[in-house]
């Protein structure tokens, strides 16, 4: 880790009980402003001694669902409700969440590849580095969400990972079954470098993240999905009073082989399966049709596998290489 | 209308018996193509005498179902299956539908709010001028695909319009009952400048309009409406064998006061209640949370009339004049 | 002027007592949002009988005094102040204001030449339309607050123009000189087609504009004057109680030939004399320098006339026929 | 330092007798020009043996009073005047300087924060290596113009830094005084990493920079007190012969706790206090007005200690996290 | 034709004798220069009675073989040479020509297809109109060069339109033999909407226009065709003394059904033929190959009658409806 | 080199006997698809035992001779043809290719600067990378295709380097006679840092590359030099079938000092000399007029040595810095 000093000050104690709001400022020069700043707005609310809770949203700048219900939480949580600490950072990638982006307009920054960050590096590794070396220390738990974004969309799913460390495991797998999304993922991440989690897990704290829908939009059962797993969160971490409130949870896998079905054609996307439907091997999933002459045949893009359908491309074009369809399997409880 | 010459040229034959696949094209001079052309693709099936249906999608550029239906039905469709004539453009503003967006990137051009259009005008009006001078007049029937693009959402619809000639009228309601959309709407248009219904309507001829879902994607759910009302409204106008497939379709109605909600405030929408959901004046529709500050409470947006959600805003974020929610009447019968 | 309707709907009431904040609502559909809208903020405020005052700045999106004092007198004006009505439009070209651009963002609008406007032009030209066919015919009086912009910088004065009618010239010069900016100016508007004045002119009301400094800034001295001018006009008009605050004004003219002078060469501009410096005809004004090449002379501006500096050019860049600098003539009482 | 080889090229001799002007030739391949190449202006007076003097202008490209200082040094300084060695480079990032903007356009650098630079880095990097590893090592002393540029503007004053080491410290202070601005200050930069300064410093070599006035113009004023002060610095190096010329200067200090105001809304500044003017702590400075609305109350912001306004924010609107505000102290003597 | 006034104002005499070197000035005001203008150079050399020529490139901003000859000219005709007035504008659009496109950048306008022009258009519309109503009224003999510009390559040649006056028409025919390119030819416009041939010779002038190679650069060989024609065509119309300089040109017809070859495909162009070679019906003109895909076939262009290739598409890359092959037919003498 | 994995994963097997065409996909996540890919085509025919070539084309992005020579040679070349394997890649940087640009539009990144790569960075440097870690070395040779682009234009040469192993330069020189351009080239690169020539010499493997003409576009001429010398560099390496077709080549030198000329203004480009004439030093190659002002004198480039016009600047514009020709030395046998 860089020895440098990362310029970001926080204008809210950490250490002290009640509920603050502020900002994580961050010096940021341009032509606009020679001495301008992001602002990265934060709540901490604590009171008494008790465990730390991080909860983030707005990683990507154009998924919703993490950001309406922590926004919600900073204005609804009390001091007296909690028992601990708890820090939330509705938009984490504050410039891209403004901009309705997935990364950064300032530097082109997909955040959730930039981790662990630098302190001397680009705005968004600023911010990656920020988060890991001073916030995330003060964590017992990280509860990061995420969407599809206005790209992609999928069932509504809280996740751990496979953990070198058995007990380790056990403690991000508990939390993430207390968060009680309508489906639950236990997955190895295959690509893992760059990614908050793996930063997060690289320090020993508890951590669950989500995939809530998509398409750049909430619903009203999106939003209560995030709301609801929020307050489960706090309640298993025993920093909110009472029991999570549990319904039935599926749990899927998207990692055997065949899962991932990415375009090899430029053109219009026909779904012929909506999300959580079920497919064999060789059903078609949708067709792609060309878009500047009539009368060709479409390309059929056919499941290379049994299961669900978990998560799809969402706008209606669709450009050589985009993933299109995300096959899961259903796994036995 | 002007005495000028519209520069399109079809490639292919309308009077010709069987199925031909070509462009529309307009010369299109610019910095990266001196002597370049729109190509606007068009698909005719003729079979004998009967009437004449032009089938258009892609008015809005970012709007997926008709455009489906119809490269789907140029693909599909024979000349045997037909008696009369169906011109097909799946994809009207060409350029917009290419570029995903709802205004065409050349002129800036929203070809729905053009009509009847210019022969030397943009190339969105010389579009434009185009349908009204030269496609609409071979026309018995027309329909016209819409869904709510990437910023608006609705029901499920087709629609017809109050007009002043009741047997005119009469025909329009009729085919666009057969079309049998989950849910239909006869309406009397209140800003109907420029519309391309308008300039149909004043050439007497039969048309209807779809709003179909949207957010800028379609599924497979939207996309069977799409294809279902198609071939009903061939089959209503006696170019395709057969009896519409018709099902329950609710009425609704979008006009009266108070139906219609704008953003007084920038920022996040939290979604309420979602599409096709009853709702009583007074009701909280959404709510809208700051996106630069934590801690502030939402602006809560409240439905001014009793009925149901039929539109609503896309987008994650909100801007303020943003139209956020269409709360309709439900009809009797 | 056209029988089109034009758009805007107005959220406030312009002939109840009190005091009504709100926006001039104008249906905007564009790519970010289908049925999307500018909304203009209105201030109203009415006390029974009496003259009424129109109040715009914004006109040019750059120019930030007639936004200061007049977003500061809707927020401290109270209903009991006013004898009459005060309607107050502080960023009339909201668009280009936000943008922080002298033109509008929307459609490349500069809203001051684009009067009358047109109800069914482009978004600029609505506005202009609104304002000539439904502000100003409400008013008495109108004062429009213009500065240099970011591209421009004069001496702080408010303008009259000669008119045809003498009584209407009368009336305009009285209400600009109680305005009593620093200077004073009664001048023939010598191309004066699309201009706010003329059509207000044109309408037989009192009408005054200002320049104040510029350079897409305010100043507190530069906001004083504003402020102070506008109270004093209201006092003028009747509207507020008591005298105007009078003060020496200096009557400056810059119609004569040779006020005007135009960059001959494109490079980095040396003042070598402050605005409200005197100046002999040949004297130099200004210095232009070659920025791709060291060692090079300068090109010497030198005045065409004496007079005093009363406007520059801002930016340190200069390009081949931008206006470098505007030499008035002190006119004798 | 890296090994690699920078590859500008000068045009110019350092070490010939004799008034040369000519280019840095940096080779910058790109669309545009696959073998073009960035060209900085440069100026070599050199006349026998005695100390050499770098003076930069242009380190940010919109700030124009170094430039212009230097251009016309350029010009009018004769080998003859000379006793040693003038190295004038009046556009460093001559990039950013063609673009009128702070940073480069080629690759959004802003150069003083990329000191000491990489000879295989961006072009701006290349830019900075060449001047720490080639033109500073010939240097004595090295006077780096500054201005607010366009969105800062500062009272005139020159700089010197609080150095490690007395001799050098009391070499830049004296250099500092004899430039002679109309404010001077000796500061501990508090955060260097980056700058010209420190690496220029880190050489050994006496260095002062300035900030005078700013907005993106220059004025006579502010040019003239560029002029003297460069002439004013040669003459303390004994390049020129003659004493400085010097009138009283004031001291000031930005380095306590409290000068700095960053703003907390974004919206558009009203100063209520102009550059020089006294300010006590809680005084108001500002007021920040909402520009989406009307008749809401500013927000303003009042100064958290005693001294004078030494800077301020320029443009009129102004967004969240922006230097509103820079209050110093005076430094008693 | 408008009545309004034209905002150009010339800065050079066209009734003194003499050589006069100036600017058309048109007023343009915009964000990064309120009082800006745009300046387009002239000439104007006049030496007592006579014929007056008027000469103009730029037309199209990416053409260069007229620009060429015409700022040679300007530099070394000189008015003793003269016998009559020419009146010479290198860069009629001359925003376009700084920006090396076809169009300009102000307001997209593709100068030959805005002519008569408006005085109170857009900048290009302004310019065309002070063409039609100020400068063509004066010449007797007007010479316009065109060249393919950066997306077309044609054969050299000169052209004169077929004209209802065969008075007429046969004075711009021998204008354009004197010319002399290796190629001529004598058509009638199809499409003569907005050109400026059309505006011209409906004045009655003597018009001639060339294309001379193309692809956005000059040769030696196209340069010396355009200086050589230049010469020529003064000397044909009596101002510059002696005969035309005439060699063996060939006799081109392009208006012939099957001339045009337009692409029906997107995709990098294979020519197969190079400009001037002979080519018979259904021989092979080019290959189109898709570029995102491997081992695909090509779409083989034929041409559609014999003759030699006398135009081209240039860039590599080819889109839909781009035109891609001219194939004229020899003109027997 | 780093231990980081290349995520590049290819769709065609490199050990299979037989013709296989498909995919380098590189995951490329951006805000307009969170999960998308650059899928640069590649297709692979292998036969039995015998060496590997490499054939590359679109490393810059805008030169089409070797794209089209690849692009044919995948269609049309059988594995039946084949002895050893052929690996052909004719667009490496994709993204450029498809923009018809230079450098790539995803990361500004110039291919042929950026190598070995590096496989967790910039898209262009995971190419980069890929290349040099997995496909070079499988080859035993690698001709890579480029010309002058839209900039610049060559006469056509093939070329190979001065290396420090004899044998090594004695198999690079004999493959790039064996290609037989009209003009070879043996040099030894000055700047080589970043070339992929650099990267596949150190691998010990035969390297050979080209410049065939320029400009943006391909001519019937350049490709069929590109098609005949892919053809005899496989049929030198002995896996085609028999003999290079040789016709004879000039041999060129342009690394004396002087064969390079930049521009020292920016203005119009007037050629006096094509390419492949002969000059002397001294001669005029070209003029540079301004293009802001008629009637100044042209600055004329002279040459500054003996030989052969080899290269040259392509657009009719010329900016500062630019390099203007390129004049080599014929070599003696």
């Amino acid at each position: 880790m860089s020895l440098a000093h990362n310029p970001i000050v926080p204008s809210v104690p950490f250490d002290e009980d009640g509920k603050h709001h502020g900002y994580l400022r961050l010096p940021y020069s341009r032509n606009d402003s020679a001495w301008g700043s992001v602002m990265i707005p934060i709540t901490v609310i604590k009171n008494g001694h008790g465990p730390t809770a991080l909860l983030t949203g707005g990683n990507h700048g154009d998924e919703y669902e993490g950001p309406i219900a922590l926004q919600a939480l900073c204005h609804e949580l009390e001091t007296e409700d909690v028992t601990g600490r708890v820090i939330i950072v509705p938009f984490m990638n504050h410039p891209a969440f403004l901009a309705g982006t997935r990364v950064s307009p300032l530097d082109n920054g997909n955040l959730n590849r930039l981790f662990p960050g630098r302190p001397d590096g680009t705005p968004t590794e600023k911010i990656a580095d920020y988060f890991i070396r001073t916030l995330v220390p003060m964590a017992d738990i990280v509860l990061d969400f995420h969407s599809g974004g206005k790209t992609l969309e999928f069932v509504p799913f809280a996740a751990a990972h496979v953990l070198d460390d058995a007990e380790h495991q056990t403690r991000c797998v508990a939390a993430m079954m207390a968060f009680n999304a309508p489906y639950s993922m236990t997955l190895r991440e295959i690509d893992a470098v760059g990614m908050f989690d793996t930063s997060v897990e690289g320090l020993g704290k508890t951590f669950i993240s989500t995939e809530i829908y998509g398409g750049g939009t909430a619903s009203a059962r999106s939003a209560r999905i995030a709301r609801k797993g929020t307050v489960n969160t706090l309640k298993h971490a025993g920093i909110l009073k009472g029991e999570p409130d549990m319904a039935p949870s599926m749990a899927i896998d998207t990692t055997p082989a065949g899962c991932y079905h990415f375009a090899e054609l430029t053109g219009m996307m026909e779904p012929l399966l909506d999300l959580g439907e079920t497919v064999s091997e060789g059903d078609a999933l949708m067709r792609i049709w060309l878009t500047t002459i009539t009368g060709e045949p479409p390309l059929t893009v056919r499941s290379k596998r049994d299961g669900i359908l978990a998560g799809r491309h969402f706008p209606g074009l669709v450009k050589l290489g985009d993933c299109l369809a995300v096959v899961a399997s259903p796994v036995e409880a």
